[in-house]
């Protein structure tokens, strides 16, 4: 068999192609691929959920490369021992209840398991504005390449319709700060200080939806309740992510 | 159980560590972590091979993440298709001899596969020189964190030793061109011309020990041998990687 | 009638998509959007030949936007001026033989002549290398997003097949000085000093196939000639340009 | 004929002084080369306004050179589709009311109308400030060239008069903003979310006189009111434009 | 003896791993390594206080290696005399009452003096938040390394934890515009207009602790207060760390 | 005492023009201020040269602060503990042969000797290039402020005479490159790779007068012979300072 | 006579030296070296008032060398024309009542005619705050080298004395901002709208002391009253340095 | 009499379109505005000699306006005295044959004596490339905004036509080297080390015709010899620059 770079282009082309059209239309997007989207969009997936996780940067993973202070080790509590369990990252117990896992490993096997579940991935991907129609609702998202952006670049976006939106962006919660700014009834309060033990505790209480059709999880659903930050503990941020799936499964009836 | 923030810190610190002091002396260490670094550490792993994978950015996974022109999907010849079979990775035939693969799904099991087979990965880390004793062989490596080199700043390096080096840096080749620039005996020729026929079929022979105690793969072979390039065909990648494994394990006696 | 986003979005991916996979394999590219490009795409496209424009920029027109030091007016003699007729530019004679137009109609004539003659534009798009099989000839392009490039991302591009291809990339001569970097059989000698009447009047010689399958138009050629430069008087560029065009259809039997 | 390299400097220069001098007054000035603003200058300059478009960048056209999210194509709905076939753009109907134009070929036709309808350009050239004397009117424009303010450069702007101005800026409705930003009675609310019905069907009425003097027109409009937005759909905009141009020519007596 | 550089490796990272372990718990922690910062820590240390000084910068000493306008001298008067003779600065008198130094002798005195008293140093270490439990304290400080935040890096950070903190961060005040931004009780004024011998009297008054668990010293005390500035006079930067290392180790019981 | 700010100004004005007039003319000038050129200029001190460090940075000490990757330790050996010991430098065996000092407080002693030792300090000074008069000797050095060159001003150096030049200025050995560069007779081969214990062992005998009046000492000494690199041990650095001081001294006649 | 580098240096330092510590207690100090501070600094001198004018560029002149976007020429009505012929300016008359200058001319003759009455210059200098001891005025300024802030660097600046102080830094007021910023009475209301001839008529009338010993002129008197702007026309810039130099050596009693 | 922004603007744009215009071909274009070129400016225009300076900084002096290390002062010897008094520039003497001098004012007062003798400055603008017809003679210069080039846009330039050119573009010999790149016959030799009494004494040696048209003065003088620099001393400079001007003058006739 002789290769053709024109076949090897057209079958990229095709295939991504069909994606896009695809994707639409969808019933759920999940913007941010740090654990919690992740763990979010997997287990959509396995719902049977049409799921798709909007990412801006090039890779998948978002914070959690990194652990804590470049050592790449990420912390998990006894509670959501069973979420490792599920995803089939490998652990060692450090102390009674704190379980150490390996950043990279932990990013590779959820991502894995996502794309397993049935998830798309858009990565790349820039979300710049929601889509809110006379129902007042969040029922899509106008997107871009996020090189244009980090090029300075005037280019227009395009829009994708879904059903609901899950803000997994961190910190920033940006698609909640975006309705915010442009006077949306929601408050993003930003996060208050460390203290591992309340905000691991209140994470799922702050997951939720916090506008029609939208929901957020992770950092962000802190961020939004104005609650303190944890630091490289990622239990909160995986039973977050189950709960928000949870939720957005409920709103569809699955 | 309450959360103790500072016993976080110790669970990462203590662990990472250990790992470090582990890793100051191995048989083998891959440098990059693209589809054929993956592949070659992988396979390392399962032989039994004590293996590191160095890789410079924040992620894992190089240039694959985004497929062909930002559409993530890549595609893979048959030659090739057992090793994503043997990765779990899925793919669809696009035509006869080409088979699609998502982009996000092949780095993430690739990786998966890495670190289920002991591969300890340590990111954010970049190669600044070798180390060369009286034998003349590259006996070993000097790195920093990346983000000294990207913030600008004066800080010294650390050594680790290594039986063997793998040069998985694509394009660029650094580890090789390091040596060149140097006035080691070696010469990177540069890639040539996209002709993706020629440099699937050539880059095995091109993946070799091409400096005592240094190995190339994927576009490092083809850049030391100045063989033409393939764009985003991916199966001479995969099977450069394995080729690379294969002999690092002969020449450690695995 | 109600618009939908989503409805725009897929027209607009539908379409487009429509065209990349068209042109992923042409008679004729020419690469670079100033004037001598412009009017070689826009007179293969009236001879029928299947032609596309890649332009690196977001915009099509080159240096000709900004007249000469941003005064937009440009010079065109007299041998030139049934051009400007042909593409229904306006101009006023200065002095005998001396006609001055405006930068802006002059770009969006030529723009808008390559349109009707059914060119595709590619804007964007840079060309990064070339692809050269076993005959020797340059048998395609080897593209990629110019955000990709601008905002120092590492995404592997894509691949388009042309039995032709003309360098109107410029001073720069761009696609001659890549072939002439990896150690084409080819010189780009650089464009020598400021000498109007000469430039102006070998333009015509130098514009050839330089390598098999790669064709220089306007200051390119005068660039690989290592010919002197002319500045802003453009009545070469629309003939050179026509030439190549005059070339390329030739080669191509039509 | 032998070229003389002064000959065509001076052309240049005194063909542009010539139309800098005449259009130091002017009946109106429109502020940015968008569809928008093109559409409009084109119907003012057919009416037998003199006008000139004065635009911040090198090239003319604005974010439509980009389509949707880099793929050059635009679409435009049944009603804005007489506007089309006035400036004699092509395209193709997708669905029943959704017609696709390139965008290419779209920016280059528009630009060439307004152009053909004797509107003057003056590219590279940054509106600072509005001339607002005695009687409260916005009676002309301060302007610079656009390198000096990216060069970080201090040097005085000039200043045009104009009866009428026109802000085809886009979202960012600058020249409306300078004036609120400096007292003036005018609030810019800044554009909602994307929702392309509404903000299609209201931009007419946003299209309007919003200050003594000054006219908003396209994404300019819609963003001082505070209005929705609306991607990648172009009927609007040119409706608007052709609206703006109506009510200065109505204020102009024509 | 054979050096080994895999040894040298080791033995720096298992001595700085136990001095990091040691250290994620302390009674005190410094921020900030100018005279107050460094002269505070050193007298904490020779009480027996377990103290650490974290700084940002890769080099200790802040903005007094620079003296004043770069001229490396710096002004004491006489109420300080006494310090620099405790830290063995020499000094020439000026004009009565005015003590001229070398800036350079005076950080590396003060360094070596706080090294002496057993202060272990953190430099290239950034306070990214503090930790702040139920108690409502300053409990801890979340830390990152700098150069992660100068490479624009997403990587979390880690929390280390200490009875008291002194935020030495001079007009900045970090430590304490943290908490003041996320709400806590607690003003920053900013500093005043210069106006030195108002400063220097009063800057004593301003030394203490501004909000549970955090004190206040050098021109941070100054910047909390809203009071004067004071220029290249060290004399109050000197005595402000000498009272807050009083009041510190009062509130430690020592 | 009441304080004035102007009299603040000119003690510092007043003294630091003094040692600026001082050092005009000088014994021997040390350029760099890492630990070899520490160790080099606290010595020449000691002996009673008249001797000026010259530093680019701000701070002094070089690359020492960071230890070995960003852990602020080094290592010292055998040979060289006795330097410790001169410098009040505190230390601990990590392995027989193998002595670890804190980064922070061997920069602040070396400096404090130097200081103690009568050298005059210029930081923030930039040694733009060598003064060599009619004898062929390097008699001076051409210096700047940093800050200039940092800003890419345009403004003259001014010059100082000194009868012997220590390039003590790391890997790039920027004094001897000069030269180099200028055509003077002298190579600068670059350091090699990694060898620790060749090139400790070899650097005293590299450490030498390589152009006259010029002396090379530290990784400059090394990167002039083309010899290998060390890392972070530092033993050989300490004594090659040492050796330096004695050479320059004997040229001095000391 | 045989030159020598260091008497060169010593001539410049030793000269430099005595202005610097003539200048730390002065009269008057005009900040910006523009038109209006450049006439009134002349204007100071030839009253006998000791005067220094302080510029942060490294040249003198401000935005007046740009002329009208980029066109060196300057005007000035018929008011002013007594200044052009008092400081030696040439002009030609262009209509009735508006004289033409050469901008460079124009800054040179008042830059040397206020050389020629004895003004101090200190460029590359920036005033970094303002001294206001318990009187209430402005009684000094707070200096630092203009490289220092560029370079990013943390250096303390020195203080000089002077009586009156005059804000001649153009639209900015930088002076009179930094005593609003820190909560002085004194507000900024910003240059209004281009309106020439009522910037000219007003501008003597807010040339004014607006804080205890801080008067302003030129542009800045305006940007403090919230006055019209008035582009390219320097007659009231030069009325009002005039007119500044009246108030002040009325203040001094001259 | 009322202003009018728009004759403001007009009267501009007309003395200064006339002034490019009558220089479009002149004797002689000076390029750089440093001291030599600035002397050689001002006596070429005193002779009679229609000539024009060429700077591309918006200001003139070039590099004296920073004295030496950034205090402004300069130093004159003995020969070149009476070239201070010949454009009324002060001095003081230091020691017996070395002359200071304020750098501000010979700045100001060298450019206002080229202004008085007639010589016609642009200042922004840059010199590209040089105009070489049959003849092999420079025959005039290619010219371009700097701003543009500052900016990055792609603007074509224009051309003035000079019988003679003098390169005063300091160490860089720009012009020099322009035709040192593409092939001319002219070697620049680059400044060779710092030794005033010899640089000074070859200058005028140096000052020459080095290639037909093209005439050199200044540190671009030795830097074509491949001669010493002389840092802050001015003597040579200002007699190189009067050589130059005999020269030129020689050449023209005059």
């Amino acid at each position: 068999m002789t290769l053709n770079e024109v076949t090897i282009s057209r079958a990229i082309l095709e295939e991504q192609h069909q994606a896009i059209i695809d994707y639409l239309e969808m019933d759920a997007a999940v913007v941010g691929g740090g654990p919690s989207g992740l763990a979010c969009a997997a287990l959509l997936g396995e719902k049977g959920v049409k799921c798709a996780l909007i990412e801006k940067k090039l890779s998948i993973g978002g914070g959690m490369w990194g652990g804590g202070m470049m050592f790449p080790r990420i912390v998990v509590q006894d509670e959501a021992r069973r979420l490792l369990d599920r995803f089939g990252i490998t652990y060692r117990e450090f102390e009674p209840g704190y379980y150490v896992a390996k950043s990279v490993e932990t990013v590779s096997k959820l991502t894995a398991a996502a794309c397993d579940a049935g998830v798309e991935f858009f990565n790349l991907t820039t979300v710049e504005d929601v889509m809110i129609r006379g129902d007042g609702r969040v029922g899509g998202l106008v997107i871009n390449w996020t090189p244009v952006d980090m090029a300075g670049l005037h280019v227009d976006p395009l829009t994708v319709a879904c059903t609901c939106t899950v803000d997994a962006t961190g910190h920033d919660a940006m698609v909640a700060r975006m309705i915010e700014r442009k006077g949306g009834r929601l408050q993003v309060k930003g996060e208050s200080f460390m203290w591992a033990e309340r905000a691991e505790s209140q994470i799922l209480d702050h997951t939720r939806e916090v506008f029609p059709g939208l929901f957020v999880t992770g950092m962000a659903a802190n961020a939004v309740a104005g609650e303190c930050r944890m630091g490289p503990i990622f239990g909160g941020m995986l039973l977050s992510g189950e709960r928000a799936a949870d939720l957005v499964a409920a709103r569809l009836g699955r």
